[in-house]
Parts: C-alpha cells; sequence; structure tokens
C-alpha cells in the first residue's frame, strides 16, 4: 500500500504554465511583471532563497530586483528603503526575505510595504483580511501553496478537521485561516501543547510546519489522512528531509515527499502573488481562480 | 456539585473600578477620555446597546458622543463620516454599531476607523496584529472579556484546549487568536463542522458563540470544562438565556450564566479600551496589564 505521493513538483509547474501565460499577457499591455526582493546580511541559506527567487522570476519572462543590504543596516534604515520601494512606481511585487538580523524590527519593516505589492502576504493589511476571511487581498504563499495541492489532488477541506502543527506567522496561522474560510474544522497545535498525538490522530488533513526533523510519526497519524510536511532539514549525508518521519508513508493516504512538495509550490505561489499584484495595482480585474 | 458560577458582573465591576481610575488620572491631565458611538438606522436591538455604551461611558466619567444616521445612508457617505469623526482630535475612540443595513459595505466603513481609536479591535490593522500574536494593539472586546473572566477564576489557558464553536470576525475568530496567543491549543468549529460534540467533549475551555439557543448541551461537554456562554436570546417569556442549556451546568466545572456573564464584560471591556487608546495616542505609557 503506502501513501499517495503529492507531486509539488508537477503541481508548480501548472501554476507556472498559468503565470508565464499572465506574464506574455500582461507584457503585450506594455506591463513587465517586476519583483523585488530585499536581503539583508550574509546568511547563506537566505542568500540562496532570494537567488532562486529572483531567477525563477526571470524564467518566467518577469524583471527581479535583489536590494542587499549590509547586517548592520538599521531598523529606520531599513524601513525608509522599503517605504522607497513601495513607492517606486516600476515595481510590482516586494518582499523582505526572513528572518532579519535580531537587532532589526521586523514588524516595522514589514508594516512598510505597501500590501498592494505585498506578495508574501505578511503586512497587518493582508493578515487583517485573511483573519477576516476575506480571500481578495494577497495570501501568504505556502499557505495558498498548500491549499492548492490539496484541491490538485480533489482533498477537500469543507468539514473536514485540519490539524496544523506550528503557529508561525508565516506558515501555521495563515494556513488556519485560510482552511477556515474554506470551512474546515482546524485546530492549531504548538510547542506549548503536550504530546501532539491526541490531537493530529483526529486530522483528516496534517499540516506539519514544525521546524524539527521527523516529529511526526506514524503513530501521530490517522490511518489515510492527507500529510502535507513543511519542514525541510539537511541530514549529515547533505540530504534533504521534512519535519514528517519517512515511515509516515505506511499510514497515511497521502504524503508530501521532502523535497518536491510544498517547497516547489511556495515559489510558484509567489510569482502567482506577484503577476496577481501587477494587476491588481493597475486596477485590471483578476482572472477566474480556484479560490486558492 | 453543580458548576462554579463564573459572575461577570463582579469582575466587570473591578475592571470598571479601575476604568473610573484611570478616567480620574487623565481627567486630571486635562483629558477626559471621550467615546464616540456611530448607529445607523433604527434597529431597536442595536439602539439599546448604543445607549447602554453611552451611558456606562459617562457613569465612569467619560464624554460620549452618538452620531445616529438614518438607515439609507450610503457606504460612501457612512465612510466620510467616519473619517471625520476618526479625524476629530477630540474623539479617543470610535465605534460603528454592527450590523450594518445589508447595502453598506461593512470592511469598508471598518476600515475608515483609525487603528488608533479603534476600541472595538475590528480594524484590518488590529486584527493584523493579533493575528500576528502582538497583543499591544486595541483587542476585540467580547474575547478580551472572556480571557479577563478566565483568568480572574485562575484559569489557565497554557497547555489546555481551548474550544471555540462559532467563527464570527466579532467573536469566535479573535478569541481563538487571542487564546493562542496566550499558549491554549485551539479549535475552531462551525456550521460546516457536523456534529460539534466530537470537538467539544475535549475541551478544557469551551467557548460558545453560536447564535443558537441551547445549542451546547450537557452531551457535549467534558466533565468539569469552564463553559463560556456568548449567546444571548431573549425567550417566550421574555427571559435572556444562552448559547448553552441551563443543565449544562450539571456536568461543567465552571459556567457563565446569561444574563451576567460575558454581556458585562463587553461593555467593560470596550470602557477599558477607550482610557487605553485616551492614553496611547497620546503617547502616554500604557499602565500595568494582566495581559488580557
Amino acid at each position: 500500500m503506502g501513501a499517495q505521493r503529492i507531486d509539488g513538483r508537477q503541481v508548480a509547474e501548472r501554476v507556472l504554465e498559468h503565470v508565464r501565460a499572465e506574464v506574455r499577457a500582461l507584457t503585450a499591455r506594455d506591463v513587465v511583471p517586476h519583483l523585488a526582493v530585499v536581503l539583508v546580511g550574509d546568511d547563506p541559506a537566505s542568500a540562496t532563497y532570494v537567488r532562486s527567487k529572483a531567477n525563477k522570476a526571470r524564467a518566467v519572462g518577469m524583471r527581479s530586483t535583489v536590494v542587499h543590504l549590509s547586517a548592520g543596516v538599521t531598523t529606520d534604515e531599513l524601513v525608509r528603503r522599503v517605504r522607497a520601494l513601495s513607492d517606486d512606481a516600476d515595481i510590482d511585487g516586494l518582499i523582505v526575505q526572513l528572518p532579519l538580523p535580531p537587532h532589526v524590527d521586523e514588524a516595522a519593516v514589514i508594516a512598510a510595504i505597501d500590501p498592494a505589492k505585498d506578495v508574501d502576504g505578511f503586512t497587518p493589511e493582508n493578515a487583517g483580511r485573511l483573519f477576516r476571511g476575506d480571500l481578495g487581498g494577497l495570501l501568504p504563499c505556502t499557505p495558498r501553496g498548500i491549499l492548492a495541492l490539496l484541491q490538485a489532488y480533489d482533498l477537500p477541506l469543507a468539514g473536514r478537521h485540519a490539524v496544523v502543527v506550528g503557529r508561525s506567522n508565516i506558515v501555521g496561522k495563515p494556513a488556519a485561516q485560510l482552511f477556515l474560510a474554506h470551512h474546515a474544522t482546524v485546530t492549531v497545535v504548538h510547542s506549548r501543547s503536550g504530546p501532539v498525538g491526541r490531537y493530529t490522530r483526529q486530522a483528516d488533513i496534517l499540516v506539519a510546519a514544525v521546524g524539527k526533523r521527523h516529529f511526526i510519526t506514524p503513530d501521530d497519524i490517522k490511518p489515510g489522512a492527507a500529510v502535507i510536511d513543511v519542514g525541510i532539514h539537511r541530514t549529515e549525508t547533505g540530504q534533504l528531509t521534512g519535519d514528517v518521519a519517512p515511515d509516515v508513508e505506511q499510514v497515511a493516504g497521502w504524503l508530501t515527499p521532502v523535497p518536491g512538495g510544498v517547497g516547489p509550490m511556495t515559489v510558484a505561489m509567489l510569482l502567482d502573488n506577484t503577476v496577481r499584484a501587477a494587476r491588481l495595482r493597475r486596477g485590471w480585474h483578476d482572472v477566474a481562480r480556484t479560490g486558492v
């Protein structure tokens, strides 16, 4: 038996095909969508992510700009730079790669992003819209990607019990809100919850966004559940693995691999958000969507 | 046996004592906090609520103003009026009584409230802050009131399972976020969840914000749980009752009555938010709080 593998690369490729078509349509109207990425400091992982986002934007025909600032930048200076990019009429999408150095006030920096260009969906305005159940704003990329995977595999949320392990502002909490807006019953479990199995074993849909390698074991799974692994860890031998132990595959009904599950979806949704932002800020009506 | 009664009137009175002291301190600095309430149309229940809020504000020494607009007011006109009140330096707290007539774009009206005066905690900015786990903004009154009741009766949230029945933007969703910020494991159950007992029976803390009379029955309760009844319904004989059936009292460990439970807390927290707003918008530091 074993779980059906949820192929994030394949679904992401379908999203990117749509994005490429959108970019072509916008380019025909003399708008080449432009993504700006702010990178602070010299963390190698952050640099890799930023390079990958910029390259993928160019690969679908967009323009991309990376603004690289030194690790010593002050909150004031960073806010000033982010405001200037927000005000730059030539930029459609604007993200600040997280985490920021500890001396920087992350909330202040995020709040300086124009909500209309906030293609990570992290500003208070976009978070507030999602919280209200208004899906018309720019939505965070990883939760949108998870939703698109569930939809691609015909795994409905309405009336199902979705359990989200992890309460980050980037994944856990917005995923919970998005699932709730799609009529799931939602439980959020976290580091203060005690043993998580009593909650996760009830999940029809389980999202692991814990940041601990192989934290979710077969014992934590209801047989047949759809398991979405948001974690990404590098093993001693250099391989990538997730928050979900490999043998969960024996119990789950569906499972995302790491790599090749959620990761490709996150970047695809970032680019999709960028073409959306390019349209919406010009008052051009959004193309038909599946509610993702 | 029977559940311990959670006395909302008594706890609210303690909050109001604190508010009165704050109003005296502010008045000594020539600031008499001023609450403005916008009422649209002639719904008798809304009119009663608004009158009660304005009267209670005056009873603690504040000023209050009710702006009464006709049911036919357009969204544009209402937004204009709300903006003018937001810009009025003499006003510290500003709320718009809900629900608004169906032709009015409620989200647009709420977004017109200055977040610094948003003493209902409904603006996207304040909702976004709560969503991020930042409790430094203005928080919605009913969730804050529930939290204060739990704290007054030494019912901790950290590590407990809180189940919220109802996903409104006013009660259910912000209560879930507030509980999560206080380290509860949180489940949100709603009209699409199917039979709720399978979820509610796991609750250490159960919040019923369903809007259906006696929806929660003894079968839905884990023995010893703390049950918070947000519902308010008028019976045929004119009595007030809640979302929780009276015989839940036989199973629960703690229970809020209706009336005299959550209701008095909501108004007390509105007034507390108003003195908070009066301080914060002047850059005067907030007094020590219990994290409510």
